[in-house]
């Protein structure tokens, strides 16, 4: 298989597992209603080591443009597949994010609130600000940038890396995904904010375009600087 | 012990201990009452990982129809065996729930409503409708036999791989179970389904059998689909 | 350490997690108050698992007559060690439960329902009836022993058997736990019970133990059968 | 990297990842809002098991002034390092607290209780109380530093570790974590007590100084006393 088929699946697969279960939570009548943030955290963990172990062996299972671009500045990564890794990665969102409207048709068609219904697809902050927002979603990239490179620093047996990523994307929403819901992802984000804006949605509203370049611009910064301090110090 | 024993004894666990974290959480009187979607889909997940600890190294333990036939159309399990394998899943599985019901028996008795009583046996979608319902359980049981060849496919240290089947579980509980309850297996769905009926439950009502064909049809097709795209692009 | 010190303080530590997570969800003004069947039962299976990391290697943490006398009973453990066993689980059973006393002292006070007090020590069915009692605690220490001797037979990587011991106490809890609040351990339910009729708990009420004999006689019955089954079949 | 600097970070990412953990559930307008207990405790074992995986390495990961002073006890860390481990693990409780007010900033501003608000930064007892408050702290430290000496004797495969130590802060949570809030670590409760007293909080109230040497005190005595009978029983 391609590095790039795998990208794209293993991307498709973590937004199509991780979009559904805020499905599953906030939608109407499923049977997750109103689960909690329990809920959603270990959803969005195992959305990520899933596909990890699935692809890990065929691209290194990047899954975000953030990951890759702060892997190329520090030399981990070859900047020639850069744009194809990124353009897999947003194509993989998109596509994974029209599996969970079709997955869950019936219960968008149940639910009345725009804003729920857009909150399936991509991030929004829980009080308006551009400043906290970009903040918020600098620090959790820069944290899961840190944390990923210095497990990829450990000793570690076959088969236990993915999990343990697992646990970095549960810890981060955990305890830093209060504010906007940790995207920190652009193809997370503004793939499955594509989707939302092209697929026929019964009564959807818009696509909050004015915020979408903060869940892309701010995870990418993070995620360079933390590279950039890992390699300064390790 | 013979693989069709491990099968049946496999099958058997998962179902007991699946169907019983469901009478947990919805019948009445019961300490787990109103546990939530957390608590469901944790003891589902954990409800197969430890059978595949146990039986893993008998039977391969599949302990699921459509895995035994999608791992067979790809050439990885002889056809020979899976009819043998495929009556002592649906054997288990009509065991394991007429256990939970003894193990439950005063709760059910405390039970009024019927749906909640035969939810215990097997799944229902929240909103009818067929397409749906069978698209649900399709991407569900495509993506648990999608993950479960790659871990196959993955090299890891003995003793992590039953964990890790436990965590596809659980995303799938998780993510995609929140519209028909995530079957994603015929034998855990139309073995209780088949208990339900012949059991001395008080006012328990219909097993809902206009229902039954769909848990078992799109999970296979599922499976199959799965298993032809993974052996076509790894 | 004697192999008997080592079961003393393994349950010791056990009984005071154990009963310690129970106390934090039901007294009142605790900080884990009202926190649920997922607290609880997330709770007691690492508090069984630690232990294990810790005395595994000096005494085969059994922490629980019942394994103990299994164990025996197919060859896996010396007869002669058995009293000795015992007798320190038992004791570390009625330590660890003064311990979760002192710990949770205030929050005793502040708490008036003295079934509420008593079940922090031992276990009480949610449906009283002599019969469902003891099959719900003969299933699940049946259960637990077949489960401990499948995963003893399992090839596992060093340091990873406590935490599958600890999945398995973890679903038996959230699956099989809602009915007697799973004693399947007579050193856990009668130790505590033992520490309850003594402590001076401010108007702490009756000990119940009409019911006491249930959570001894059961789990040792039904881990005897599941070891001998186990012996039989694999 | 330098031990300290291991220290420093490892400490900041600990109290960043576990005071935000907190302030997800209890502040208002959050995302994790009400979460209940189940996300802080899984939120703190996360913020604990990170970065032991990051820093394990470089420093031993202690981050936590106990854990220190009861290592040097016992002639397993120098005590000529104990000074610098623990002005490293302050400076990183306070930066990391730091690190909170900024993230949540907008949220800190929503929310008017003043306990609210410093209990993101340090623990106080759920009822006043210094004997009980003082013992419990004991309790839970010597329990974290047994089971830590206990893990660190037994044999583990390569990358296990960190994830085991995150379960046993998991369950020291959850169980004992009822009454005080579980500080167990003089530098996740008194540096983040210092960042709460000088920080520009908006109508923060007082810090709590009365209470302040109890989760100093207390923890540092109870992991000499565990790091002591650990030694002298095996």
């Amino acid at each position: 298989m391609s590095i790039y088929l795998g990208e794209f699946l293993g991307t498709l697969i973590l937004v199509l597992l991780g979009d559904a279960v805020v499905a599953n939570v906030v939608l109407n009548k499923t049977k997750g209603n109103n689960g909690g943030w329990i809920v959603i955290t270990t959803g969005w963990a195992l959305a990520v080591a899933v596909p990890v172990y699935i692809f890990g062996p065929v691209s290194g299972a990047h899954f975000n443009p953030a990951v890759t671009i702060a892997n190329a500045a520090i030399g981990n990564f070859a900047w020639a597949n850069v744009p194809g890794y990124i353009i897999a990665q947003m194509l993989g969102g998109i596509a994974g994010a029209c599996l969970v409207y079709i997955h869950y048709k019936p219960h968008f068609d149940a639910t009345e609130d725009q804003d729920t219904k857009r909150g399936i697809f991509c991030t929004a902050p829980a009080i308006r600000g551009t400043l906290y927002s970009f903040i918020a979603e600098f620090i959790g990239t820069f944290l899961l940038v840190f944390a990923l490179l210095g497990i990829g620093n450990t000793k570690m047996v076959d088969g236990l890396a993915p999990v343990v990523v697992g646990l970095v994307i549960w810890v981060i929403g955990l305890s830093l995904g209060g504010n906007t819901g940790y995207a920190i992802n652009p193809a997370r984000d503004l793939g499955p904010r594509i989707a939302h804006a092209f697929l026929p949605i019964k009564d959807k509203g818009h696509s909050d375009w004015g915020y979408a370049w903060i869940p892309v611009i701010a995870p990418i910064l993070g995620g360079l600087c933390a590279a950039l301090l890992f390699n300064g110090i390790f």
